[in-house]
């Protein structure tokens, strides 16, 4: 066993190496400054919102990356606009939509095109005022895909990349099925939520007794390498050694000789490998989780896949949007993977599992902060952030 | 129709109006000093505060201009004093009346005349107590017209002018009956209630739904102009030009041509005017709707008129108290005013209509604010509170 | 009688007793520069937090002097750490003890030796983890007496002295029977509490209701003199004149001549000095109430004695600690005690009486503040904790 494994990057060399184990003792966010200043979340991405079938006619209001953004539906579309009327300041969600293809002020009756945002007409100063046409509000891009709304949140002139970019791939396909659930005003920053998602260390130790892993022991500890994938978007992590019990000198063994968890709990044996669903195998993962930006998390399992984003709302909540996806061309598949994941997964898993999580990016509290080795799963995250974020002017200065 | 309505004022030459119309297109208060520094209000003012009927001999607590102010009766006289005890701090407004013409913290038993605010019995120190006639509180003037007690929040050396000053004359005649609610607590600064008080757009978009219009169309939009009254003390809004009904290019015809409305709601036929109550007609009002500062409103219908006052608590509330006064010489003429008011204006106009708006003084939130033509009414109103505010010094330095 | 009673202390001179008038004639604490940064309390002391019997395996977080600390108990003993993992802030006391002698951070495993802090394993890093033996979080000294959990709050390289210096040192006699009761969250800053406590002034007039008074008579007020115990650590409130009744002129006479307290409430006979248990008298104690720092309060009976603590928790809350202690060698004295205290003594003392003092610390608010001459209680204690407090370094530079 190699006393520090070391973390795989494009360059690799010592120099990187060293300058990660210095990061690992700092205990502050100023080695990844764009990080840093994410507080409110990274802007050019896409980022799934809310059930499609919950946008209609009537105005849905978020908050996303800080932005309230009032959502609506018109002729099958779905639209997007800054949910404040800039006149006196009032929620446009409030109002409804009275003409096609626009939404209304409930105060003044000041109309706004659901396309461009511009104000078309004030009602309460007639077909001649002259002020229609010269205000408006801003609007941002949407898409559907999955089920899901999609809003793309840009910073000055960005170009929209098409929404796919910002979908793996995989979810594309024809014959996924997904279930899945949307919490918004989930506690703590999204860079908690995140951390937390593709964090090496928590599972093994706070999901132990997890539901979910009820008939799985869990190893104690891992070597772990952070690999990237071969587009180089996702970071992997790779087991190089898994650790089932261990003895800690002068404090004990772990898990306790003792436990009930001895009795049903199984470690898979050694070289076994469970049956791999072939459109999972054939993304060729280098390991069970990875990540990507703005903050999308993988973890394969063998038969379907768990996918999640934290999405900003302020600096102290997220939305949390969990999808289990499932690969199956026959309609009687996906009718029992749906089955599966009301009757099972969405409770155990996006319920129990995922709320042992939500208690921790709860009340986790950094900086200050200090990193050990699992924690190059965090420090690649951050430098993954600082590489691929999308503003070419540093977010730090436009706070 | 002339494209944008002049605003007629005292001096009303071109170079008011080109200012104004700058004005507008300012997005925040700076154009008026005095009135952006007045988020706590103006004072040297009279304001309307409690029914005299919950003012007893139990103190009550209110607050005003950011003032905490405690209210109790003593020998059928009202008073007003500072709610909080210099000694430690304590309100008050906790403790009682032990003795005539006093009241008495409950902390330590520091009493106070009601009349001068001075310490008069360190009860705990005993008759010989130095501090005795040494220490007092603010003492604010109070009067009790229309079945409510007013206070007299000043400044600095201010005199105090009569309270009949800041009542609107025709209320002080002998025959006149009124019913009203006083709400404490309501959400948003005093300006954002007055302001959409005198407001001209919002009525005919937000109400055109009360039960208090079912049966009355509301304009689409008006041509606007605002004129003082004769006295120079109110600002009113008059009507040059009313449009029923209009084509909005590109956007569609307002009202909805297949409203219910149209089945209800009638207009008023051309040149028809209602008979309007001879003493509401002798006021000669320049117009339905006129305010005045500190901020009171007046909605002259034909056979009563509506009053409004929106006093500011703190920063973001504000006590609204709501009149409507009849003018009936006879017992029984007052009385079926009285059964009106109670069956049918209390739950419709001073309930579902005004709470139409106290749902937007919550949510609205300027500057930033982009206004508009319509919008003549709150410029020339924040004008007024320039003119006619009680401070020789400017309220701006106060803060 | 005097018309200015004296304050006595160590000097006394008539410099001493100049500046003492002037400082109550200061609205603010600029005079007792340490009490006015003690906002958080003062350091270097014991302080008792909870009852023995709540701290078992599983651990308790309380808050202390500004500290998040959590306690728990190991093969009999009580530990207090700093409720805080150094690795992602999680608090320590959601975690759990799963090994002898340590607690575990329930998110990645990190374990703390109760003892010491140090973190002895990192469970998700292996036994090498290279961290181990690395980090640690601050440990509290703590004792047990008197049923209760006892912390030392240290600022610094201080020397612990041994708990027993903070104790009242009657408290520690073999025969002792106490009831009490621990309240946390109380509402005011410690400093409020601690001065309401010593406080001459307020019993008489605030309590006079009370049902722990109910066939007693509170003088209406008295001249008091502070003076210092014996060993110099306690003040004591001395009674130089006691006036039962007064006539206040111009306002009235106090008590009210026909107040039902008349009917039942009686004063002690001139001259009258009830049975004093003899340990109690053994005290010699000058007043029937003393305080020394960091703020005990004793409130000598004739058969039990009262203190209390208010331990400040952060700058709006405190911590409030009540005893009633009884001396009784019998083991049927011990339960006459236990018994007295269950059925009268909890809720008529501990509960009302005191309950009345939480009404007034809550609503409290100073500076700036007025002090009158029964405060002169107020400002030696604020003395007090100038001369007493335990901190080389002024609290004034720590903040």
């Amino acid at each position: 066993m190699e006393p520090r494994p070391a973390v795989t990057s494009p360059t690799g060399d010592e120099t990187v190496r060293l300058e990660r184990a210095r990061a690992a003792e700092r205990r502050d966010w100023r080695t990844w400054p764009v990080y840093q200043a994410s507080e409110l979340g990274l802007r050019n991405f896409w980022y799934p919102v809310v059930w499609s079938s919950e946008v209609r006619r009537r105005p849905v209001s978020v908050r996303l990356l800080g932005h309230r953004i009032v959502l609506c539906r018109d002729d099958g579309r779905v639209y997007a606009l800054e949910d404040r009327c800039p006149h006196r300041g009032t929620p446009l969600s409030l109002g409804r939509q009275h003409f096609p293809g626009t939404i209304t002020c409930p105060y003044h009756g000041w109309t706004y095109r659901l396309d461009s945002g511009v104000m078309c007409a004030a009602i309460t100063d007639g077909p001649e005022s002259p002020i229609t046409g010269k205000v408006g509000v801003r609007t941002f891009p949407t898409a559907e895909r999955l089920g899901l709304v999609w809003v793309f949140v840009g910073a000055g002139q960005a170009e929209v990349p098409p929404v796919e970019q910002d979908i793996p791939e995989e979810l594309l396909a024809p014959d996924v099925t997904v279930g899945g659930r949307v919490q918004s005003g989930r506690r703590g920053n999204w860079r908690y939520a995140a951390e937390n998602g593709f964090d090496e260390g928590h599972a093994k130790f706070l999901h132990r007794d997890a539901l979910w892993a009820f008939f799985r022991q869990m190893p104690v500890w891992t070597e772990v390498r952070i690999v990237r994938t071969e587009d180089g978007r996702w970071l992997s992590r790779r087991w190089d050694g898994v650790y089932w019990d261990a003895e800690f000198p002068g404090v004990g063994r772990w898990p306790p000789p003792r436990s009930w968890r001895r009795l049903v709990q199984r470690r898979p044996k050694p070289g076994q490998r469970p049956k791999v669903h072939p459109r999972i195998a054939a993304l060729r993962l280098p390991g069970m989780v990875s990540v990507r930006v703005p903050y999308i998390l993988r973890v394969a399992y063998s038969t379907y896949i768990h996918y999640e984003w934290a999405i900003p709302e302020d600096a102290q909540h997220h939305r949390y949007v969990q999808l289990m996806a499932s690969f199956r061309p026959s309609r009687l598949g996906q009718l029992w993977f749906r089955l599966q994941y009301l009757a099972w997964i969405r409770w155990v898993f996006h319920g129990q599992f995922t709320g042992q999580d939500a208690w921790m990016v709860d009340v986790m509290d950094i900086p200050p902060e200090r990193l050990y080795r699992p924690d190059a799963s965090v420090i690649e995250w951050r430098r993954l952030v600082e590489e691929q974020h999308r503003e070419s002017t540093p977010s730090v200065e436009r706070t």
